[in-house]
């Protein structure tokens, strides 16, 4: 069996890209960077465990594309631009072809990106994936949780709900069109990271976050850190392609509480609607009102003749799943 | 159960402490952080996995301790300074008085070195704890693997292979006295990184590294990366006060092949030995010269009479270990 060193070595280093900000990458104790100067340095870290962020067996390229996307969407929901990542690695024995597909779908995406991996550790046990990335962000710019205003629009980019339909099916064996099947699976396995989006949004929108748990405990997090509440137009929600083919109810269900979208929420002034419009043109990702920061506390889900629906946050949570 | 949100609050979020560097902290989709200007950031991430890095039923407050010092003691390899670091946490289930020792630990830690949890992510599965530290240092100034030259000194800080005899003395269940075993079993779960002594060794040591996996190995990484070889004088080398009461080969074996010392090993030129000294006696933690840098590749161990002695590395090693 080859060393740890050895495991790193082989299929985690790769030729010095020349990247300005990465000063000395991986095979020392301490990766060195200097990220721009006079800007913040935006850093997050996320966990996936088999079994609970994927299912044993999961397709080892699929899961090096995701491990990484989930978190450079940390970094899109801060207006961040990624700069270099460091990845520990537990694995229950070495596995040529599994690791030679996980970092060919990691690096797929690094180099998309253009970031660099600065840093490994590689150790034996349960299959578990542990990824930090940088990037950088003028302070002032940075898209943080706790700036919302009454009166502000809420947006979504995307659309929601297709990554959970997707669970469903390899969960719950729900039955679906091929074509949809395959599309729900595609936001399940291969999320996007809004991360162009998430820079053109700078200047323009109030607070951002990514949604990873759904959207009515994610926008709970903003409107807890800004204290205040907000209104949602049930019908404005844009709903993943392949839930459109469900019924009412379970298309609201999982665009509301389904987990896994990894799209952005963000708020924004009314008076900044055409440059929202604007930033999304430029990141070639569509946006979505979806309805109103408001000063009492709590979420409110509309329906079209302004009723409220009963429809409350239980989003996705790795310990409340049992 | 409590959710993932409620734990970080409850466990790991304190108080603003009004760091400097430390702009944004936990609660945000990234901490943000403002590194000294002109200085190059240093990263490391190290994952520790139960049953390989740690016993099942480990003191979760020495663990706490353990799972920083070791990331600290790689910025302490580069010649870092602190400023913050990441957690990630998988936990078979949500015990609260595990939770509560395990902070403990990590933040009396945290806070001698003065630093900052600036996020975090847990989550349900195989006990696992992934650290991201992150330092600044001039790039000028860094200790590097890959500096060494020939004709320099090569010094260990400390002592070495108590932390090992007190892994045999949980694992083998070796007889020792009461005094040398707490002295042992003090060196494997409360290791002390070097961070004062790396600091010091600014613009004086030539080359560093932390001995985790043991110092063969360890070594040999500086050989590697610098293209050299190097002898180290058997008898020279620091044995660790409990491991003294064995005999001389399972001295030798255990400081040369130990793992888990986290003292530093660094080369100097002759011409330094005034400022080691001066830097060992400003950080309070001991040197020994050891050996000295050659141009022929190769770790040569030699006895009082200068014959080879025929022990080889085979440093302790996550992977090869079955």
């Amino acid at each position: 069996m080859p060393s740890e060193f050895d495991l790193i070595t082989r299929f985690f280093t790769r030729p010095a890209q020349g990247e300005g900000a990465v000063q000395l990458g991986v095979g020392d104790d301490c990766a060195l960077i200097a990220p721009p100067p006079h800007e913040s340095l935006a850093v997050s870290s996320d966990m996936l465990v088999e079994g609970r962020h994927f299912l044993p067996g999961a397709d080892p390229k699929l899961l090096g594309h995701k491990a990484l996307a989930v978190n450079l969407s940390d970094l899109a929901a801060m207006g961040a631009k990624p700069i270099c990542f460091t990845l520990a690695l537990s694995l229950p024995a070495v596995d040529d072809a599994w690791l030679a597909a996980f970092a060919d779908g990691l690096f797929a995406l690094a180099d998309a990106e253009q970031i660099v991996l600065i840093g490994g550790d590689t150790t034996r046990g349960p299959l578990t994936i542990c990824i930090t990335v940088l990037g950088h962000v003028p302070f002032h710019a940075a898209l943080r949780r706790d700036g919302a205003h009454v009166g502000d629009d809420i947006w979504v980019s995307g659309n929601l709900g297709d990554a959970r339909l997707g669970l469903e099916l390899l969960t719950h064996h729900r039955s679906l069109a091929a074509h949809h099947a395959d599309s729900a699976l595609l936001r399940l396995h291969c999320p996007t990271p809004r991360v162009s989006l998430g820079l053109a949004l700078r200047g323009i929108a109030s607070a951002a976050i990514d949604i990873s748990d759904g959207l009515m405990g994610d926008l709970g997090h903003i409107l807890q850190r800004s204290a205040l509440g907000a209104s949602i137009e049930a019908d404005a929600l844009p709903i993943g392609t392949a839930l459109r083919s469900q019924d009412r109810q379970l298309q609201l269900e999982f665009a509301l509480n389904g987990g896994d979208d990894y799209e952005l929420c963000f708020c924004a002034s009314p008076s900044q609607r055409e440059k929202v419009l604007a930033a999304s043109s430029t990141a070639g990702v569509a946006v979505t009102r979806i309805g109103t920061i408001e000063p009492i506390a709590g979420l409110r889900i509309i329906d079209l003749d302004g009723t409220q629906l009963p429809i409350r946050s239980h989003s996705f949570d790795h310990f409340a799943l049992s």
